[in-house]
């Protein structure tokens, strides 16, 4: 199947997991809430968004390997392999922020092909294919901004898995260089965001595959500068992600780079 | 007139004010957008949104006198106050992110006696009356949340009218308390979900009244505790603002002081 195909298919899927996951967000008093570590929660609803995600890209494409955040991955044939994260931003959606997305990339050949991050709370799809251009809500993005760092706002990214020494020192370059940090505590939707011009950039020392290779796909496919990883060791170990528009984006790698240095 | 009659008519005037901001945000490629310093955006909808919302109470206190973010003071009879902050959330408004809020306070005696948040995009009303209680689209809110800082998420605030030694300190703080910081860059929305239970606090080091009168008294109102303030002093000079649930503030506002602190 053409990926062109596959990635209207996934639109419908992501669309359709959104529905239920934002009945759960509408009635979270029915939510069974586990604690999995630090401000890591894992909740009913990421779980069954998770399973109904998987149960309907299998119907669609039954060969292909599926890995979750949820669940054990599913081997395939095909050597196209779907990597889904159900709500990223669960800790929004369990304290009821509107601020959550359904996640799915679709990856080949080591690399990412397709991807999708929608927003059922404000009804935005981005999406974007390899070499076929980044859309929202089916409209062309296009990335066209002349900004530096201090005229706008670049998106952070935290999570327990590392030392926090990074984020501190991240912050303040930031705003040392005269821009602003913003965190909304879902990455896919700020890697969203910078594709649609709405942030500068984004950067975090750590994220797992399934938070970020659609959103890196979609920045790339709109006219952003991705920093360059094998999406293959990303689903493996995830990694650091930064993007940014043209005008900002080496600056940004430098300053990220220096602030998540093993020793500053 | 009696408060619980003022905060009736209020809420109707920030809906209508959210109505004609809403249209604006969704037709963005219109707008006329300055540059007033850095990070400080002030649109052709800031001005006419608040020049609608004075109007609208004008017309229903003609005897009160109101302040506002954008135009001059004008000056009353009553010894009633209206505080206005049209939009909340500017460099939001103008980027197309959905994180922005119509802000009201009612202020007499050097007390705000209602205040109202209004966030158009996601239809949700936050009000509060003084001794009153406090409500979201109608409902009560009441803050009974036992979870320490290491638990949640606390929101975080900055602006360039500071250095930005605080706000690093304080990031650093809260991730050394094992918490996790929020920024979303709408302080009148970080507040109204601190009144919700989405957040446990929010802290920063100098806010304008207009942007934190309202919700502080939600906040107080919906069981939260918020560091105590002069409302005419905060209302010529602005000046720290801390709030957080009964379980939190009393760290909270230890860990703001030192990070707040001349000389750290």
């Amino acid at each position: 199947m053409t990926y062109d195909a596959r990635l209207e298919i996934l639109k419908k899927i992501c669309a359709e997991a959104g529905k239920l996951a934002l009945r759960y967000f509408e009635n979270q008093g029915d939510l069974v809430i586990d604690h999995k570590g630090h401000q890591d929660f894992v909740s009913q609803a990421d779980r069954e968004v998770e399973a109904f995600t998987r149960r309907l890209l299998e119907n669609a494409f039954p060969d292909d390997a599926i890995v979750g955040e949820e669940d054990a991955p599913k081997a395939g044939t095909t050597g196209f392999t779907w990597v889904i994260d159900p709500i990223d931003g669960t800790a929004n959606f369990i304290n009821g922020i509107p601020a959550w997305t359904v996640v799915v990339a679709g990856v080949s050949q080591g690399k990412t092909q397709i991807g999708v991050i929608h927003d059922p709370c404000h009804d935005e799809t981005f999406a974007a294919m390899s070499g076929g251009g980044a859309t929202l809500n089916g409209k062309r993005l296009l990335l066209d901004d002349q900004r530096g760092l201090s005229d706008g706002t670049v998106g952070v990214g935290y999570s327990g898995r590392v030392d926090n020494k990074g984020i501190v020192q991240l912050v303040k370059a930031l705003i040392d260089e005269g821009s602003m940090f913003y965190r909304n505590a879902s990455g896919a939707i700020s890697l969203a965001y910078v594709a649609a011009g709405r942030l500068l950039g984004y950067s975090e020392e750590h994220m797992n595959a399934w938070d970020c290779l659609a959103g890196q796909l979609i920045v790339a496919e709109a006219g952003g500068v991705v920093e360059v990883q094998d999406a293959d060791t990303m689903i493996l170990e995830g990694g650091r992600v930064v993007v940014g528009t043209p005008a900002v984006f080496e600056r940004l790698l430098e300053i990220s780079e220096k602030a998540f240095a093993p020793s500053a």
